[in-house]
């Protein structure tokens, strides 16, 4: 069985975990290959250049978290961690100084950084990264290709009115206070899918959309050119997760951003927002949690098969029970088709 | 009083705190610019790019050691300095694993390499690096191009018997064991001296060449076309101190590539080597260690005014000593002109 998991970081994160210790516990002992059944389509529009160094936070927050090397107390970043090369920066007076460059971390970007200058892609440095560590799954970036997630928000000292930042200052450095009026993903139409990910989407038995940020995580992979015709394309199942409970985001802040794109803070709503694939969207399925039951009917009503079951991520097994309810209604989806 | 000094990492360092604390001496307390009567011209070929990074070791090490920042029981790098990045990029497999990268020194080169990215000249990104320090002296890197020093050793697995290696591999990764056959100095003949250094050579009261070593510190500054004939064209004084004491390095490995610019390790023969201006070398007087003596007589034989006085850095009151003596040859030398 092959799952592939459209994702973003830290949620993005916890939930592969699920997804891999599930059919980790299907496979039993006998996998040749454990990174051949799960592949994870990461979002790469938080991309940012610091100091020179090209960042990948969705990439590497993947790459840590399912390689046992991330720190799971802080949230980000690595394990053991030093701060000193940071420090060292300020002492300078380097910016930006808000940025969390851990010295582990930095030595991922100082080698991605030196592979990308030597003319590697994107998506073959992230291979090469990920042989150090024991994945069990096959990390694929969105695209090959530079994107940014700009946030345009409200300053009453700029003379519009309003400024572009890039998403990592809207939310590192300005912990999502100021205003938003819209979201630019900068560089998304001159995109394709990096290699290996219209294959992954085609060939998936189930193809999931982990509760990651609909705006600027899931958002920028469905627009790159491709991706929403391959999701189109395919014979079996796409199944969500919400990433909504109870009309808030459970980490991050799709609630400062959702009002930007138009679509309630309601874990219906969200799902609307996807669309049934029956309808020109790009779900078949969609889990809410048990608290937005009374937002099924909707669903159904729309072409969208609905389940409420616990969606807290708050340790793995509860992930694995979610990754299970994800793979159980991606199964009656497909039955029914 | 203006002193220009040529020096390379180390011992240039030592030596530059010793001419440092007699200049802040004589000048007392009222100075407006402490670097103003101090520059300081540093050897390039050593520098390496590591993992994409930029690296100048010799410039580094004068400006950690005169900023007060070095480590110096272990002898080079960063004071309270870790090696996180360092353990990290050897999990990665990233070669090479052999060359020391501190934490807080890897700082230092992120910020070189963005800024020379960036297109600033290497004197520029060093001035700007230098900013952060007290370093009561200028500091200039000879040239601004590239230059790097490769040592072709002996290797008997190699086709021709022999193979050019950089000069970092030679002496970090392999201590200076393998046989040298000759000194490259890649790049030498098409390099400029840096802004300011011809001028330095020019308007200062001395120039000294620190007891650094002739072959690949010294002999870098001296073979940047235009510097040799600045050193003649000036009218003030050039004194050297030897590098070489009884027969041997003091530290470093200037022993093992003497020979092959077939100078003896010996401290007149050094001094010869540098050879008398009158005689189209390049110094006027040469310091040589107490236990040297035997052969000031040839030295001066030579028409270089000479010198033994005692030629042990161990503190910075003996690199006093040494800078006074020096300066003080450089004075009767001035008076003899």
């Amino acid at each position: 069985m092959l799952v592939t998991v459209l994702a973003g970081g830290i949620g993005g994160s916890r939930f592969l975990q699920g997804v891999r210790a599930v059919l980790d516990e299907h496979a039993g002992t006998g996998v040749p290959r454990p990174d051949a059944h799960l592949v994870a389509v990461v979002n790469t529009a938080d991309d940012i250049t610091l100091f020179g160094l090209r960042v990948s936070p969705d990439l590497d927050t993947v790459m840590y978290t399912l390689g046992g090397g991330s720190d799971t107390e802080r949230g980000w970043g690595r394990s053991d961690e030093t701060f000193t090369a940071k420090a060292e920066l300020a002492a300078y007076g380097a910016q930006p100084d808000w940025f969390g460059l851990g010295d582990r971390d930095l030595a991922t970007h100082i080698l991605r950084t030196q592979m990308l200058a030597a003319g590697y892609p994107l998506s073959q440095v992230t291979e090469a990264l990920c042989r150090r560590w024991p994945l069990g799954l096959r990390l694929l970036p969105m695209t090959d290709e530079r994107v940014e997630t700009h946030v345009v928000v409200a300053d009453e000292e700029a003379p519009a009115g309003a400024r572009a930042i890039h998403f990592q200052e809207y939310w590192v450095r300005l912990h999502a206070a100021p205003a938003v009026r819209e979201v630019v993903l900068v560089g998304i139409e001159d995109t394709t899918p990096a290699p290996g990910v219209a294959e992954a989407i085609a060939e998936a038995d189930v193809v999931l959309l982990a509760p990651s940020n609909p705006v600027v995580s899931i958002g920028p992979i469905l627009a790159v050119p491709g991706i929403r015709a391959a999701l189109h394309r395919r014979s079996g199942p796409v199944v969500g997760i919400s990433p909504i409970i109870s009309g808030s985001a459970v980490r991050g802040m799709a609630d400062k951003l959702l009002p930007a794109i138009g679509v309630h803070t309601d874990a219906a709503a969200v799902g609307l927002h996807y669309g049934a694939r029956s309808g020109g969207g790009v779900i078949d399925g969609w889990l809410v949690d048990e608290s937005d039951a009374a937002g099924l009917a909707t669903l159904e009503a729309a072409g969208i098969a609905a389940r409420a079951v616990p969606l807290f991520m708050d340790d793995t097994g509860a992930s694995s029970a979610m990754a299970a309810a994800a793979l159980e209604l991606a199964g009656s989806v497909g039955a029914r088709r």
